[in-house]
């Protein structure tokens, strides 16, 4: 069985995920694509033989399309999500969910409400799939090293995009951590504190970089620092200290080169080559999920809203000076 | 359009391959596959949902296969490929194409004589789908280090299967060398010399570790260890040293670990998780190439008898003592 | 000139610094030394051929005996330190300077007093004079990565020993981060606040680890993991991110091994052999000052006494719940 | 005791041993030094406190003077040498003791012939005394990776100096190797080959990289890449590949930087920072057993002799197209 796809938003990553689902995703088939600038759609699908939809309500309920990805902006989400629940169509939004927990409580409120299952809608938390972020959670579940006591993780990306806030580096960017921690350490984050120091040079409006401490149920504290404007390359580490011995993400790198009085490895410029392999594998175990009528292993609505309640708090914490703030229930 | 694939010879290869092309090479679905252990085709057709043949040459044949893949022993590769070549039908057949040069000659002359196209027979040579690979040959090709002077190849596994001798090491092995370095550089290997030392313990019948001296027509001296029983891990090693700096293969590793006083990463025990993803790109790349009707980037025929003549030198060389050999003309 | 050192205490640490003047100090000569422990001082002495003292009073008064190294118990060491500078020998005492800060503002206090230069009086603070850490301060001097903005610190060592608490990680071993940290980055620590999640199982009546957050003048946030029974190795870890890039103390290592399926280094399981270089050189830039009549580049009285008032202020915030507590002023 | 040392030659190397035995050496004085060019004798001489000899053999037979290092051209060694023997003075002359196997023999007769202790003439292999060879020299000894089976050598500078050819990379450079293989591995070497392909275009008159095979008598078989002008960086690299796994000396670095997209750690421009610690260790190591009338670890001058009748049959093998030559008896 095939499964037909529509794209909505057309950018750097949805078509990416266009082409992926067109190309190396097995019982895929691209069928539609739309964005809001109709030339971009219009060349993606004359790239990979889809028709463009001007809007993407309308490719929602398109007969040809089985399931819906959707990567358009961020305060779009909530909208067309519950678009392709009201199609009954499988989903699959790019994070977050939406930008505020109030909104993904309605969303899963309505999803509740009109019986459709868990899996119909799934969020693009794809470290989940990256296979460093998989075997760290292997290590720290097979316990040899111990329980996890510490963790730090550290995200670090280029520059940022014009506009943003300081608010928008925990909503947009620290939500990957703030979904990845609890799934790594199989306990929810139950407090935060934001933290800040000098910020860089180049940070423009934001705080930039922030510092976070979380706590996990289990008591585990974790450390991130999110800087957005490092500057050096796309660089995200992630280590666990346990009472014995400690793992930690290595840095993926194809070649040594040794030149000009250095030996070293690259770094990306971005996340498209360093999680590459992670968004192929989330959506193939999706469109399997859907060929196979079955619950898929990526995050659900509920978990979307999980990352969301923790920003939520950290916001707070930023807002009231960086004290310790309960995460509300999700 | 579907390329409905056949598998002869479902052993740990060729059964990973048959999963690859069942779960996640798009555009591919397998039906049918065979082996001589009708047990073992069995299990495999019952997990992937294929057909099974009891005899490779009644897979080559049947109407709903479009193309084969040959992954049996070395010396039944000739006579299988043969049948897909009178089928008609695109074969991709695992590494050597023939465990001699003769017998790639013969394959090539019938292929010309039937005037089939040259695509229509692939080798897996799956190094060159490689990414490490193929970043180190971009680093040879863009110039910016110099020209290549010297390389140093250093295969190792972990422990050799019973049975072979020191020739085998080559024509089985090192093969992929063979393969991997004119194609890295982009020139091929003239003369060869076969040099050996110590041999482990381990190593059984054979001379383990061996050494060979290649040099390609560019004049690159190309250093080569194959280690059979390493023991210590599935190691692929190759530094290009150009004029103004070194190039090399990175060690793959997904969690740096520290414990027991020691930092380190893992070794796979094996080549499956070392080549998983050269593998399934290699297999993507035919597919499309069979969709789409196109020549495809995979080794040709042609190429396997390239990597067969230098084998054969090599082999000379050993049973004469080390003396350098020159390659006969592919 | 020849500069002869007694040393008092010749534990683990004291016998380390009694060898390395014995030999490979160059104007150094041992001439005596002291322990509670008679035995010991008796063994360190035959090997190296100096004269023991019972009391580590006398040997400070011994005439023959020019300058004084101080490696007992921390109790001790400001009672000593006081005999040192009425007998107006130049003393370089192991860090702490005394377990408080009052007694290091008494100390202060008498050398003024006294009217004593500053330089008689040195504190073991050898990070300063480790290879890494100063390759690591130049980096951020040169500024060519801009502004250092975040700094994160890892001190691990294999175990404690029996009868510490909470505090006395703070005072005996956080005490050397609490020195390096402003002479990294030229500014003084005036703020912090100590953090905790699940402690060890191996961690006996102490929370460990520990976390701190340290805000400098410069208003550079640092960050400081301390886990004193971390089991796996002695590690000390120190990255300043800058606002173009970061800079990292490199793991020290001689040998990379590989074997049973790694590719590893060790970590050492103390500090004798991670900072042995520094010890050498710290010891032969004191003895080079003193014989120079010059004032030497060792931490000072003063430096002691920052370190220490940092230290108290981990400590309050410690008992008030982790709360940002203000340093005082040195 | 105070040994009382004279440098003859206080270019780059002299001048770095006139300081280290100045400043850093325990037990030893530099009393005097000597230099073809008298201006840099005398600024060395002023710098460090020494006396200037317009003459080695002034210096050699000046009463001040106890021991002395020779850091002069290669060609003159021999003959100074001589005189320090004639003198009956502790020397400790840079590699090469002699530019050929013929006038190290001479100078052995001699020694042998005046009836002088085998210790009284070392040779600078510094090698021996570098903490990761030491560290690699153990590795193998301990066995627990089995016996050695393969080393791979290779040893890469920036650049040469003007006017060498072929041969002095075999007599000048080359001879490190040719003594630690050896030492590393208690075995002789006892037949060698010399191999070459491309040579860089920086390479000017003489071939470079080139290529050796070395057997010892223990039948481990050696390679060795020799690349002078290699431009990136100094670096040495040796691997031991035993049965069950292979240890490497690691590439030292104080710090990892990452900046650029690129994560690295430096490459020294020249010999000095990478073996600084093995020349010190060196230098005491000879200042020790004068003082104590002891026999030293350093090379002596059978070994100078062994390395140099290794440098002959390499220097023959490259004369006469690779062929394999035995080496003589040293």
């Amino acid at each position: 069985m095939v499964v037909h796809v529509g794209v909505i938003g057309v950018g750097v990553m949805g078509a990416d995920h266009a082409r992926k689902l067109a190309r190396v995703v097995s019982g895929a088939e691209l069928v539609a694509v739309s964005d809001f600038a109709v030339d971009t759609a219009e060349a993606v699908a004359a790239e990979l033989g889809a028709r463009v939809h001007v809007d993407g309500h309308q490719l929602i309920i398109d007969p040809a399309v089985d399931a819906v990805v959707i990567a358009t902006r961020d305060d779009t989400h909530a909208d067309l999500v519950l678009a392709a629940m009201r199609a009954g169509k499988p989903v699959m939004c790019e994070k977050p969910l939406a930008p505020t927990a109030a909104e993904c409580r309605e969303l899963i409120a309505t999803q509740t409400a009109l019986g459709l299952p868990t899996e119909l809608v799934a969020v693009g938390f794809m470290r989940r799939f990256d296979p460093s972020y998989l075997a760290l959670r292997d290590r720290v579940r097979d316990a040899q090293l111990g329980a996890p006591l510490v963790v730090h993780c550290v995200s670090r990306t280029v520059h940022t995009y014009p506009g943003g806030d300081s608010a928008s580096t925990i909503t947009n960017s620290a939500i990957h951590e703030l979904d990845i921690v609890p799934w790594l350490l199989d306990s929810p984050i139950v407090e935060v504190s934001w933290q800040h120091g000098r910020s860089s040079a180049h940070s423009g409006t934001r705080q930039d970089p922030q510092f976070y401490l979380l706590r996990t149920a289990s008591d585990v504290l974790v450390t991130v620092e999110l800087f957005l404007n490092a500057r050096y390359g796309y660089d995200t580490r992630c280590e666990v200290v346990m009472e014995t011995g400690t793992a930690a993400l290595a840095l993926p790198a194809a070649l040594t080169v040794d030149a000009e009085r250095r030996r070293g490895v690259d770094y990306p410029a971005d996340w498209i080559p360093r999680y590459s392999d992670a968004y192929r594998i989330e959506l193939q175990e999706w469109i399997d999920a859907i060929a196979g009528g079955r619950p898929s292993s990526l995050a659900s609505a509920q978990d979307g809203l999980r990352a969301s309640v923790v920003a939520d708090a950290l916001v707070e914490s930023m807002n009231s000076g960086g004290a310790w703030v309960k995460v509300a229930s999700g």
